[in-house]
């Protein structure tokens, strides 16, 4: 994916139509420092479970220490999504399929890279398309800890 | 999916394997109550868009008024996930697919309705099997808020 021509980098500030957006299209986001207290304090109110709990609990588990939930990697995911991706009407999520390859842990410096894969404009609605944007969410070793297809609402000017 | 013979209750507090699982097994979680400072603490962290943060400014957006984060109600869900099928081994899913078909907003009542669709052991690891569940996610009115069909692993005893 690092293409230098299409890839948009996080610098970017302006803001997105469906004019503007084409199959092919990347972007990166800044990046997201993880640590023990944030992964504790997701899963304390979100996904209380022992790996994602307690540091010491979470090795005798398949984890073999400290994770963050998958639905906390997702939520990093999208708050750099929110800011590597600036459509004009916001990220309006239709659905989505998220896979994690293995687990984000403490100290991890997250990124995603996102890439435009389907723009299906809108039968009824031509004020509108569904933009498919498939994500990838690296650590700092760019292994795969989260893939994220997800289906947005998309408007024209 | 009201059934009673098959419901389990959220009062389940026993820890069920793999062989204690079986197609069409449902369950039923406790109530959760949301509210726009839960809305809004959520989005400030992880989804910081103005229908997710600004009662006001969200009228003149799509949503028509504060609406969570898909990401809140997943999040949400897994709270009430974790406490209605209490696996022995935990929650710990593969990977997922997720859909809004409305939002949830502030006062409403969130429930979970699960069933198991799929039991699919594993070749190479006869300990283990993927678990496939099907979560609803109601509101005060059964309107579905979120449809979430989750793979997990799951361990025999």
């Amino acid at each position: 994916m690092e293409n230098g021509n299409s890839m948009m980098r996080s610098e970017q500030t302006s803001s997105l139509y469906l004019e503007d957006l084409a199959v092919g299209q990347e972007f990166l986001s800044k990046a997201h420092q993880l640590d023990a207290e944030q992964i504790i304090a997701f899963a304390s109110e979100y996904d209380p479970q022992p790996f994602h709990l307690d540091p010491e609990a979470a090795e005798d588990t398949l984890f073999q220490g400290l994770a963050a939930s998958g639905w906390h990697t997702v939520g990093i995911t999208m708050k750099l999504l929110v800011q590597s991706i600036p459509l004009a009407c916001g990220l309006i999520g239709v659905n989505s399929a998220v896979s994690w390859p293995r687990p984000a842990r403490p100290g991890d410096i997250l990124r995603v890279k996102s890439r435009i894969v389907e723009i299906k404009p809108s039968q009824s609605r031509p004020d509108r398309a569904i933009v498919q944007i498939h994500s990838l969410t690296l650590n700092g070793a760019d292994e795969v800890v989260q893939e994220l297809t997800a289906k947005l609402m998309v408007f024209r000017k």
